[in-house]
C-alpha cells in the first residue's frame, strides 16, 4: 500500500500498448508519424494553436519552456517552493545560463498577483539589478493546490502588463484539469508555455513542452536538442504523449487519482495542513502516528517532524485508499 | 529494406522484455533494484571498476563525460568530424559551459597522437590560448573505422603524458568490439569515460556512461540531474541497459550488424570510401546508380554529391543485405 | 557637501603619481614589474602566502574569485542583501555558469555561522537539491557594520567543517581594518579568497583579488582572461594597488572616511538604523528633514520612504562632517 | 628600439589630460556628463545613429558586441585566425553561453563572401548543427591588411541575405581609417556592431563598443554589469574615448603608427609575408638575421621559426623607424 510517490508508478496499460505499436521503424528524432501529429492533437485539445515537443523529464520540460521566456541576464519570478527552485538542482541556472529566480511567497506553494509585485515591485529598473522576464507557477502546485482559471486569469494580466513571459508547470496538470472540470485552456490560463505531465500519471518517459507561440517552439527545438534531450526513437516519447490523450486517458486517469486522495482526506480532517485538490495530502502526523500506519504497511514520506506526505497515482487501489482513510480515521 | 540508419531500428525483443519486467514500482530515480547492479555489472564486464550512469541519449552521455574532464576555460580535442563537433547542435559548449572543441585531422575520422599533437602542441602555454584538457575519439569512428588496442593506448600514453581526460564516445562501441574480437576494456583502451552505445544497438531509450573514477562519476550524477536527465522511472532505461548485457545480447547484436555490413562491403571493391570495419559503409555511388538502387526498393542516405551511406543493425534481415550486396555488384 | 557614495569619489594625488610613474611601456598584461610583485607585498601584508590579481571592478573580483570555490552545479551561501546578490546584475550567475546564491538572514547584512546553517542544514545530500560549495561574507558589510575577527573565525570553522570555500568580499576591507585597529590578516579571518577593494578608497580602477591557495589563483588568471579582464596596459591598475599599499596609504585613506562618518554618527542617535563602524550611515530621517537637508546642500541617497544614506568617503571634508552632523542635530 | 607591440604603449598626453580633468566626482558608472555624450560624438562621427558603450579591453568590447548578435545555441563566422578564435582565452564561449566560432579561411586573415559561404553552406538546416547567426571581421586584420569599403559591403550583402549579425572587430580600427583615407563608416562597413580600439592607440583602458541598433545596445549595458566591466569612476573611461576624438586625435596617432610601418615596410622588399596597411609588419628572417637586429638593439617577436613581427605605435619615434628600415635593408 504505496504512497510514496506517483512518479515511479507502474506505466499504464494503453501507455505500453502504443509503445509496442510503434515499434516498428520509423524516420528517427521527431519526424515519424507520431511525432508530426502532436501539434494538431493539443492545438484541438486547448483550442488554441499550439506547437508541441516532447521530452523525457518534467526538469527538462521547464528549463527547455522557461529558456524560451527568460534571457540569461534576467529572472524568472516563481514560488519560494516552486519544483524549479527546489527540487530541479539547478536546472534553471545551466538551461537559462544563470538567469535567477525570484522567490515569491504565497499559501500552498501558490503565487497571486500581490505576491509576485511583491518581489518585482522593489527591483529598481536599472542595469544593477535582475529584471524579471518571466512567471512560473506550477499547476497543481507542490502542495496540491489547484489555481483557479480566474487567478490565472489575473497572473495572466500582470505578465502582460509586466512584459513577462508566462510557463506553467503542468506535471500533474491532469490532476487539476480533473479537479476544476474545466477545459485544459482554462486550466492552463493564458500562458505562454505549458510543460504538460505523463510520467506521474501514467506514462513512462515523455512529457510534452505545449508552446503557445510557433517562434518559441522553434527555439526550443534547437535547445531541445543542445541538451542532448532530442531521443532517436523519439517516436515511442510521441506513442506515450498520444496515448495519455487518446480517449481522454489522462483525464481518467488523474481523476482516479484524485479520487483516492478526496477519500483519504475525508477522514484526515483537522490534521490536513493544506485543502486537498489533487492528488498529495500533507497530512499532520506525530512520529508515533506515523510509526503506527507504516506499521500497518502503509509507505508514505515524513513531511519536517510532524506531518507525512502522501501521493496517490492513476494506479492507487481503491481498497488501498479505504484502508489508509481507516487507519488515519482510528488514529 | 531500409539502410538508412541504425539509431531508429525497432527495439529488441529481449528488451521489451525486460523492460516490461520493470514496470512494478521501484523507488524513483536511480535508486531502483536494476540501477544499482549497474556498477557490478560493468565493473566485471570491464575487469576494473567502474561507475555506471544511464541516460537517454548519446548526446547527454558524450557531454555529461566530458563535463567531468574538461572545465568551461578548456579545450577537448577530437576530430573534425566526430559526432560532438559536427551533429550535437553545439551541446558539447552548452554542458562544458563554453568549452572549445579543438579539430584534428585523421583518415576515417580516427586520431592519432600524431594529429591530436598537431593541433595542440602550437598552443601557447598561456592565458591567452584556451589550453587542452581533454580527449575524445569515438569507437567505432563516425566512418565505421575501429581504433586497434594499441592505438588506443598510444592515444591514452598522449593523454596521461599530457594530463589530458580521455573520453570514448561508444555510440558504436558494441560494433568495435564485435569487430576486434577483444575483451571491452582493450577496446575502451585506457580512457576514464565511456559512452556505450545501446540505442542504435536494439535498445530503446538508454545509453550508459561508464566512468572509471569514481569522483568523476559523482559529479556526473549532479549534473546529470542539473541536466534534467535524471528521469524517475529511471528502472526502464537501467532494464534495457541490463537486458543488453544479459547473455551478451549487445556483442550477438552487433556481429549480426557488421555481418550484413561485411557481405555487403565484398561487392563495393574500389567503390569503398573506407574500410568497412563496422556496420556502416561508405559507397561511391553515382547519381544513376543511386537512383537504380532506390527504384529496387532500397533506402539509404545520400552522402555528398558522388556518395552514399549505408546502415545496417541488429535486425537487418540477411536476405536484405544479400539483396543489396547483389544489386551494387550488378551495377 | 556630497556624500552619496564613495564608489565616484576623486582618486587620490598618490594614486595618480604612481600611475603616470608607470607610464613607460612594460611587458603588455600582467608581465610588467608593477604586476610582478604584487604577490610579495600582500604576501608580507597578510602573513600568509598570497596570490594576487587586479581587476578592473568590485564585481568581476568577487565573481572571479567565487568561481574558483564553487562549481556551476553549486551554491554559494551569502546575506540577502549580500552586494553578490541584490547589486551585481546577476554577474555570479554568469561567472559562475548558474550555481545558485543561497540566502541567509542577519542583522546589519553580516551572517553568522547559525543564520548560514538555517538556509543549508535543511538542504538534503542528493541530487535534487543544489549542494553549498562556498560561503561569501563582506567586510564591511552592505550596512557597514564590521566583523570581529572572532566572528570571521567561527564562519572559518563552519566553513571547514562543511567543506565550504571562504570568501570575502572587501569592497570596504580597509574602512574595517581601520575600524578593528587588528591586522590585515585577521580582519580576513581564514578565507581562502578576498576581494581587496581600491576603488572605494581614493583608486581609479583596480581592485585586487588575493586568494591564499596558489591554484585557485592559477585557475583565476585563466578566468580573468576568458572574462575580458586581462588589460593590456596592466601596469596602470597595478601602480594603483601599489599606491594603496604604500606607506599604508589604504589605512590613513579609509580612517579618514571612518572618522568623518563617526563624527556624523555622532549627531544621529537613535535615528541611527545601524551601528556606524565604516564609512555609510543609514539614518531614520522624515521626508520633511531630507529635504531640510538637502536644501542646505547636502548630496545623499533615500533608503526607503524613511531614511536615507550617507556615505564618506577618503576625501570627505571634514568641514563637511561637521556641517552634515550639526544639520542633522538641529532637525 | 621597441616593436613588440601598440597594445603596452605609453599613454598620450591628450588622454592624460583628458582623465586628470576628468577626477572631480560625479555621478558614478555611465551617468556622468562624460559618458553621455558618446552617443551623440560617435554618432556624428558615423553619420548614423550609434549608441556606445565603454569597456575595459577589446575581448569584452569583442564578446558583449557578439553577445547581442548570437544565441548561446548559434555560430559567429570568422576567420580562422581571427583574436576572438585565437588570442581570447575562448571568451566568446563564455560571453555567447557555448556559442560557437565557425572557421573560414582567407588570406591575410581577411575574409571573403565565398570564404564564409565554404563554411556556412555546408551546414545543414536542421536542429542538429549549429546554425550560423553572426559574422565577425577584424579591421585592421590580424596580419595588419585593411578592407576596402567595398569589400565590407559585400560582406555585409551576405550577412543580410542570410539574416546574420555583422560585427566588425576594430582593435586597429583608426589604422584602417588612415590607411584607407575614407570616412569611419566607410571603413567600418554595414556592420551593427563595431568595437573602436583606443588601448593601442594612445589610451590606457578604455575601449568603445559601438551599436548602431538602440536595442542590441540596450541589452549589452545589462550584460556588461553583469559581466564586471561597468566601472563606477566610469568617467576616465569615457575620457580617455573622447580624448581620442578630440581634433581626431585617433587618426593622427594611426597616422603616424601607420607611417612607421610603411618606412620599415619599404626596406623588407619580398621579406613581407603581408602587404603592409596599418601598423604590423611580419617579416621573413632567419633565426641570424633576428639576433643581429636583436644585437642592433631592436625588440620584437619572432613569428614562427622564420619570421618576425614588427608592431609600430602612435609614440614610435621616426629616427626607430628609419633605423630599423636600415638595419633590415642591409641585412
Amino acid at each position: 500500500m504505496q504512497f510514496l510517490s506517483d512518479n515511479a508508478a507502474a506505466v499504464h496499460p494503453q501507455v505500453w500498448e502504443a509503445m509496442r505499436a510503434a515499434d516498428e521503424a520509423q524516420p528517427p528524432y521527431d519526424n515519424d508519424a507520431l511525432s508530426l501529429i502532436l501539434d494538431e492533437r493539443f492545438s484541438a485539445l486547448f483550442g488554441r494553436e499550439a506547437r508541441v515537443l516532447w521530452v523525457a523529464t518534467g526538469t527538462a520540460a521547464n528549463c527547455l519552456a522557461l529558456a524560451t521566456l527568460c534571457p540569461p541576464h534576467g529572472g524568472v519570478a516563481c514560488h519560494r517552493e516552486a519544483h524549479i527552485e527546489v527540487d530541479e538542482a539547478g536546472a534553471p541556472g545551466f538551461y537559462l545560463h544563470g538567469a535567477k529566480l525570484m522567490l515569491a511567497e504565497g499559501d500552498g506553494a501558490k503565487l497571486t498577483p500581490d505576491a509576485v509585485c511583491a518581489v518585482i515591485d522593489p527591483i529598481r529598473d536599472d542595469v544593477h539589478q535582475v529584471q524579471p522576464h518571466a512567471l512560473s507557477v506550477t499547476q497543481a502546485s507542490e502542495y496540491g493546490r489547484v489555481y483557479q482559471p480566474a487567478e490565472l486569469e489575473a497572473l495572466g494580466a500582470l505578465a502582460r502588463e509586466r512584459q513577462l513571459g508566462f510557463h506553467v508547470d503542468g506535471a500533474r496538470f491532469a490532476n487539476a484539469v480533473a479537479f476544476l472540470g474545466c477545459t485544459p485552456a482554462e486550466a492552463a490560463g493564458p500562458c505562454d508555455a505549458l510543460s504538460f505531465g505523463c510520467v506521474k500519471n501514467g506514462g513512462m518517459s515523455a512529457e510534452a513542452i505545449v508552446f503557445f507561440d510557433p517562434e518559441r517552439a522553434a527555439l526550443a527545438r534547437y535547445r531541445r536538442k543542445r541538451a542532448g534531450h532530442l531521443q532517436s526513437k523519439g517516436r515511442f516519447l510521441a506513442a506515450q504523449v498520444l496515448a495519455m490523450l487518446e480517449g481522454d486517458l489522462w483525464l481518467a486517469n488523474a481523476r482516479a487519482a484524485n479520487a483516492a486522495a478526496a477519500e483519504i482526506a475525508g477522514a484526515c480532517g483537522s490534521r490536513l495542513m493544506h485543502a486537498v485538490e489533487a492528488n498529495e495530502l500533507f497530512v499532520r502526523l506525530s512520529p508515533t502516528e506515523r510509526d503506527a500506519l507504516r506499521g500497518q504497511g502503509f509507505g508514505f514520506y515524513d513531511w519536517g517532524s510532524d506531518a507525512a506526505r502522501f501521493v496517490t497515482a492513476w494506479n492507487t487501489r481503491p481498497e488501498d485508499a479505504s484502508a489508509l482513510a481507516k487507519a488515519i480515521a482510528a488514529l
